[in-house]
């Protein structure tokens, strides 16, 4: 492996952008070929077993690229398919969700936190388990929010209707004392401007994107294989079905300048 | 074909139940064969060949039980692949959207309708298109309404935010003089109590399971296709994932004792 490729990215969707966004601003010299599998999207209603195999097709794609490591930018593919990834990968693979965890260990006070995520990632409770294995001290609680997606690829990041849905969604938590709140998605970061306007200024917010470029720069110090040439890095963007530059998501994060190119997965 | 061979019905989903409802209450003795694409789910965000091949391996699926006749309970199914599946198969195979436009037409007094359905039915313009074939007197609108089925996933059927983003919504019609609205979705009539609440007693909701309920039964007379049986009929249910029977679409249409059995397309 060298450390002139490319770090390979993959998301169910353009969720996985907010992700890459993070690991571009922290390691602005290294390359990033995106994929997101949005022919298949969404992943959080899927079994284990077909996001497996889902993900499984996308690595395959990155590795053919190829590339010198793999980021999963999806919670739900994290939760339930980095294992079966990792044991079928030569490089190495790094996931969203142990990330996000040990960003939500870091910030918390009080050891209350509440996880906001897909069903299927609160159901894999891969998030508990993260947690525990940084420490049991902590009381964690998840909540499943299947309408924040929608509502961010909606484009309605800061919306009244999206401040409701969250507030209906908080109001489920059984332990009100949280002092730290985990983005269990990678969507949910472009709702920030809600997030904020609901739950006030003393609740932090995390999410994975931070932790996870700082984890990748020291694993790819440890490897040798931090980028050694002094340009800026280049993006690639690759999806598994058309997708307009024009949407809320691309634009947002990246302007309207990006391109997609197809591929058939 | 014989007549006391089942009908077959699928949609990328679940939403497909409440055509299947209006199907089997207007012919109560034939038999159906339900299938879901929940794998695959949402056709709506997906380009037209993907849509397209998902659609003739589940009429491939329906072919082999065998069924006397296919429908194809989903929009955007229906918008993106009636034509082409009619090509490749043998038996009648109907649609949602001329059954939705014939109801539109029989409603309407002065010939305004609003049409709501999902990003990828509005693109396709097949509700334009089905209400020009009966007449061109009508001025059509189309609204995409891509919150409307998550909302309905959720069981937020009855619920103050459905309302909110229903009258979000219909603030985007340009033409506000219209006296029908098409459920241009399978899942909205079960937001029905939402849209009834916003819309008021005076303009009329029409969605496509009754007409095609209708024109199916003319259709199989027509063709001696009628189930000459005198038994209640039967149901199956297949997915392409698992399923519970607790989900809110399942137990308010038909209880929880549904049992949806697994296929692997």
């Amino acid at each position: 492996v060298k450390d002139s490729l490319p770090i390979g990215v993959f998301d169910s969707g353009l969720g996985g952008l907010t992700v890459l966004e993070e690991l571009r601003r922290a390691l602005p010299r290294e390359d990033f070929v995106y994929l997101g599998d949005v022919a298949r999207l969404p992943y959080g209603t899927k079994s284990g077993n077909v996001v497996r195999r889902y993900a499984q097709r996308c690595v395959d794609f990155l590795l053919g690229q190829p590339v010198k490591a793999v980021i999963i930018a999806c919670n739900t593919a994290t939760a339930v398919a980095l294992e079966s990834v990792r044991e079928q990968t030569q490089v190495p693979v790094y996931g969203v969700i142990h990330a996000g965890a040990f960003a939500g260990q870091e910030a918390t006070s009080n050891g209350r936190i509440l996880v906001l995520a897909t069903e299927s990632t609160v159901r894999s409770e891969a998030y508990l388990r993260a947690f525990h294995s940084l420490s049991d001290k902590n009381l964690v609680e998840q909540i499943a929010c299947p309408l924040l997606v929608p509502l961010a690829e909606a484009g309605w990041f800061d919306h009244p209707i999206t401040k409701e849905v969250i507030r209906t969604y908080l109001a489920q938590a059984k332990h009100k004392d949280y002092d730290t709140v985990v983005l269990g998605c990678t969507h949910y970061p472009l709702l920030l401007p809600s997030f904020r306007a609901v739950m006030g200024e003393e609740v932090r917010l995390v999410h994975s994107g931070a932790a996870l470029a700082r984890e990748l720069e020291q694993e790819l110090t440890r490897r040798s294989l931090v980028q050694s040439g002094g340009a800026p890095g280049k993006l690639r963007f690759f999806t598994t079905d058309p997708v307009s530059s024009h949407v809320p998501i691309v634009s947002t994060l990246f302007g309207s300048s990006v391109e997609f190119e197809l591929v058939d997965l």
